[in-house]
């Protein structure tokens, strides 16, 4: 039974991806942070939690103890928009934790190594060019990430997204926002709105990450982009889901300005993840939010 | 007069470009670590000293106060061959801090930064390939740097350098430790000494800030080497120190094996500086500090 650690398990996509593993019999373990939103008990799909406490030891005696085939590492801390009090905490969660994950990989003798990036790392298409400060600090340790590919032969492998979403989504995001509103037919200020976000249901993020550790025996540092090939703009989003709604909200667009270094065309150089394709459209998807929205 | 903040200004090169600058009739600041190894009324070259508490508001009242027209930015937390507790204190002095320093800048809207990186960014000629996790947390805060620069207009330039040395460098560098044993007539156990090293004097290097200091109107992120355009290796580093010193010593060649990641070609991708070579030769440089260890 092949055994997956992973970092983030209590987040969103790791929420998800755990049940998704589990139900395909495979073996999770987890790594929470003490401030982690849900208790352990509670973590369905997990065989075991150990506990991050910020102490390297913490995470090489959770990997020592698990020995695990594949370490998926999705923690992270999200800033759109930083202000000074989020540098440090970005710095602890998107470096210095998962710096401490790879060396206890590398003493530990573990190889197999899969975590996520953002299309935000390349603005206007750049090979690098953070949209934002979250996305210089993913970048910054991806140069962490290739010390221990080159020094301890990790295997390492960086799934990109630009947006994801789907059921249990509880963070703060523009499609929760707009489903919030459109529900409550509250008005809503929005930008001229011509900015594109390339959406990905998360049980197709699943789906990429369960192939993307098949992909794992190939030896260096890859990097694949999982988009799902139809792009919509912010017009076109607000559109689809008053379709789907069969009402109209109050989006009021351009009463807003853009936000500083806002993607127009959500692109990437990164190769496609080969073999994966999005199952789940965009309007299926927000059909199941809005049918979930009204369950509640 | 140019007002000039700088951080490590307490360390090796930073002692010295405090020195070098304030001669030049420079206004030198410096932003010191409370561990800082020197007083702060002991720091010669230096107008005013600030305190980094480890927070981002030390940072930016310090430069709000100081309002200079050029960063420096020193500081750095150098391990060659680390263990698991280096990793906290690399992370917290090579990125967290100097993301502190770039914040602040923003904020007070200052723009000209200067920061000094190394050849170990370069493993085999890279573009990046690092030689130790030291030089991939270094890469890792030029990834932060750039978003600085995209965001914030900063103009930025990096220094890049192999191997510094010079009077009052009490790092356990290899030239120093070399010296010591032949001073001491003591053995000394050496891998079998084919790896290149490229030496710079730090009053050249303190004339490569200077010159750096010019080339700042550029708009933009610059990175320049700083090489002696004359690397040796480590025997004919010996050999010349034993010319110099007219005195055999007790160096044990191929009794220790190389480090791991060693590197034998001292090369970089980068461009050199232009207008800068190096004025003092190796072996004066090394004449000056064999005299300077008898005089003690």
């Amino acid at each position: 039974m092949t055994k997956v650690f992973l970092t983030g398990g209590t987040g969103f996509i790791g929420s998800n991806l755990r049940a998704f593993l589990s139900q395909s019999a495979f073996h999770v373990e987890i790594l929470a942070r003490p401030q982690a939103n849900r208790a352990a008990d509670t973590l369905g799909g997990v065989t075991k939690v150990h506990w991050y406490t910020g102490e390297y030891e913490s995470v090489r005696s959770a990997l020592a103890a698990s020995k695990p085939d594949i370490v998926i590492h999705l923690a992270t801390h999200f800033v759109g928009r930083h202000v000074s009090r989020d540098i440090a905490p970005m710095i602890q969660s998107n470096v210095l934790f998962g710096n401490h994950l790879l060396e206890g990989m590398a003493e530990c003798g573990l190889k197999n190594y899969i975590d996520a990036g953002t299309f935000w790392q390349h603005f206007n298409g750049d090979a690098y060019n953070p949209a934002a400060l979250y996305a210089a600090t993913k970048q910054a340790f991806q140069d962490i990430l290739r010390y221990y590919v080159e020094a301890a032969g990790i295997r390492a492998i960086t799934l990109e997204f630009f947006e994801t979403y789907g059921p249990l989504d509880t963070r703060p995001k523009i499609l929760n926002l707009l489903i919030q509103k459109l529900r409550e037919n509250a008005p809503m200020h929005l930008s001229p709105g011509f900015q594109e976000l390339d959406f990905v249901h998360v049980l197709d993020v699943c789906r990429a990450f369960r192939l993307a550790m098949d992909l794992l025996s190939e030896s260096g540092m890859r990097r694949f982009a999982v988009s799902s090939g139809n792009p919509v703009n912010l017009r076109e989003l607000v559109r689809l889901l008053e379709s789907v709604a069969e009402r109209e909200g109050q989006f009021k667009f351009g009463t807003l300005q853009y936000r500083e270094r806002e993607i127009f065309q959500a692109k990437t150089p990164v190769p496609r993840l080969p073999g994966w394709n999005a199952q789940i459209s965009l309007e299926a998807g927000i059909r199941e939010l809005w049918m979930r929205n009204f369950d509640r």
